[in-house]
């Protein structure tokens, strides 16, 4: 596969099978599309040997290759890791299928009678890094949203995502549906990347990158197909002066340690000023002693000498690890003017008891997701009763928080009449 | 403006003031807005003269330039045409603010309360050619769904349109909402297209192209943000074996010549190969005898001499004048494979007594709208009833069929809860 005509001359042929299995896909029942989820799961089960063989060979190259820790745990997979993907598959085809659904039925004074129905967006392109459970979670989104997908996983997963792949054609199989449904990419040359970034001839119709900075550069750079993006999650916890404290510190401590890799992760706390002398020093004294690194202001310092000073540099850093960046800020206002400067749209909540200040900053602060007392690391298609999800959008554009089976679709208007002519 | 230099400055800092605007419009009250559009269309009728010397200027220099009769018309303002400017932007005013609306509503068992609410898109960039109406009726759709504007006309219209413009800053002036929630490139260079298409460093989050193919196709070559496509419609009416045939002759000919220059006018009619007996001849001689240009295959060509033969080229044409391609295809399930082939995914009707036939080419035939004994004419926001609109949308993404204020908006997701943190 290193010879660029060939694989650009593949990439194309994956398109238009993509494009022309999505036309089956798109006409097939709801039963058809559940009993080839249910088939996938079953096939994993059927071949859990196999597919953790292959991911034996990746996790052995890895190790060669030096991969740290967190990266290695990301790539592992075992029996139990299998059987979650396998549930997880099965927990889709529970889900209400929204392909068909009408949205919004209404008549005209002329007659004619007007429905907005979903329909699939088609063929989504979705190109990811190295947790193999993606292959079939995506996949799985996907079929149950009728969409045909063309997946390009990481190199460092590339025999596990395979074996899994494989489970999945033959699920497609046992429920007489095209192999191309759910395509993957067979190489790791970066080139099909770029050819994917191109739309495949118009034959994508969206892309999904679910990765880190330099795969999110890429994509701004080189895409000419809609993206439903993912961009890194900066979340902010602001506790206002009307903040009961312990329901400030339970959810201070959740929102930064219950998991610290997960987008929906806090990554910097606002402490009201009014509120410096009563909540400051608890907060952030839960956090060092629960083993989170706190980078403070002035203030956020002056309660422990193990707080570190934070630099302009803190402000904007997702770190997706136990360290924290505290700072005071003049009230809701002050709040909402520091989540606008540094945030990146995703999550913030606001602790109070004050419902003015709550509505205010629900209302004001521009992310996808905002709460209220409550935790930010709700930020979860599952938590929110959507199912899986695909991720969590960035994007103000067609979906915005999780993107579960809904937001992969698009619509129609059906018009249905008795001859009516426009005047 | 000149100075490439200067001129991408000049841009970035409307990026900037489009923002700043925008925060101020995104909490605005409906009635501020709602004031802000009255006063414009009454400073469109204070300033009639000045409009309309501007327009004449734009008119002198066109036709020193040698436009067409055609294009004349598309640029040319006279006090009717003002009044009726003026007219839809109060029309616009009377629309449901969609800004704030609940879009679902549901409490999970933690007790968590969610809401799915929309919000405004942002800043939108629209760019356009030679209509200077385009001016008010995208600035007002953009003004009542709470977004900025950044609007980039034709050169033939900039006097029309910065005239146009003022009206449009003195209402919102009236109003007391920022200059910059609607801005017009006060420069005809094209490098200005280029700025927008590339986003302005972030400031803007969708583009809306408005024109003729060269400017989609650059819009497709260099956009870095989002778009809303309005690609070309080659619509399609299929008349069935089971259609009543004085319904088809009605449908044909308001779906063809009610007006032939808008997107929604049919290019290609499809007859049943087993209708051709009974529908094809009277369909045929109807389109001659309007006037129309008949280009057909050799069924059509047998109906009368003055039909002429159509080639491969026809099939794949938006005439936007009263010429039609016509071809018998065989049954439903041939007009879906040449729309499937052709069409450009717009609107298109089927003329049919026969419910099944219906049911299938409204659920199989992939188009923005798909109709039912009814004319592609109602391809349009006012008759689906969804007041003013910026277009038709052919993307799947995002906004597809008419573009009106609702389509103009994001929505994001509001949970309120009472302490709770995730197990």
């Amino acid at each position: 596969m290193n010879d660029p005509t060939n694989l650009h001359a593949l990439m194309q042929q994956m398109g238009r099978d993509a494009v022309a299995a999505q036309r089956v896909l798109a006409v097939a029942t709801t039963q058809q599309r559940n009993q080839a989820l249910l088939a996938m799961a079953t096939a994993l089960r059927l071949h859990e040997a196999a597919v953790l063989g292959a991911n034996a060979r990746d996790m052995d190259a890895a190790k060669a290759a030096g991969l740290n820790a967190a990266g290695l745990d990301r790539l592992r997979l075992d029996a139990a890791r299998l059987a979650g993907i396998a549930r997880g598959i099965e927990d889709i085809t529970a889900l209400p299928d929204p392909v068909g659904t009408v949205i919004a039925d209404w008549t005209r004074p002329n007659g004619l009678h007007f429905q907005r129905v979903r329909v699939p967006l088609g063929v989504i392109g979705i190109i990811y890094e190295s947790r193999p459970n993606v292959t079939a979670d995506a996949g799985a989104l996907c079929l149950k949203s009728a969409n045909a997908s063309i997946l390009r996983g990481g190199s460092d997963s590339q025999h596990s995502s395979t074996a899994i792949h494989r489970c999945l054609v033959e699920g497609l199989r046992a429920a007489g549906l095209p192999d191309a449904c759910i395509q993957l990419v067979p190489t790791t040359d970066r080139a099909a990347v770029g050819d994917m970034l191109a739309g495949l001839a118009g034959s994508i119709d969206v892309i999904v990158p679910r990765g880190g900075k330099s795969l999110i550069a890429r994509v701004q750079q080189e895409a000419r197909v809609p993206v439903i993006g993912h961009l890194e999650g900066i979340c902010h916890v602001y506790v206002d002066r009307a903040a009961n404290l312990e329901m400030a510190r339970s959810i201070v401590l959740n929102a930064k340690l219950r998991r610290t890799g997960v987008c929906g992760a806090a990554e910097t706390l606002l402490v009201d000023a009014a509120a410096e002398r009563t909540h400051l020093a608890p907060l952030v004294r839960d956090l060092l002693d629960a083993g989170c690194e706190v980078r403070g202001d002035a203030a956020a310092r002056a309660v422990d000498s193990r707080v570190v000073a934070a630099t302009e540099e803190d402000w904007h850093t997702e770190y997706l690890d136990a360290i924290i960046a505290v700072k005071l800020v003049d009230g809701v206002d002050g709040a909402i003017e520091h989540i606008a400067r540094y945030g990146s749209d995703h999550t913030e909540s606001i602790v109070t008891d004050n419902a003015g200040a709550a509505e205010r900053f629900l209302a004001r602060v521009d992310s996808a997701i905002v709460l209220h007392n409550a935790s930010t690391q709700f930020a979860d298609g599952g938590e929110f009763g959507m199912g899986a999800e695909i991720g969590i959008s960035t994007d103000r554009f067609h979906a915005r928080g999780p993107v579960g089976v809904e937001q992969l679709t698009s619509y129609k208007y059906v018009v249905r009449g008795s001859g009516q002519v426009r005047p």
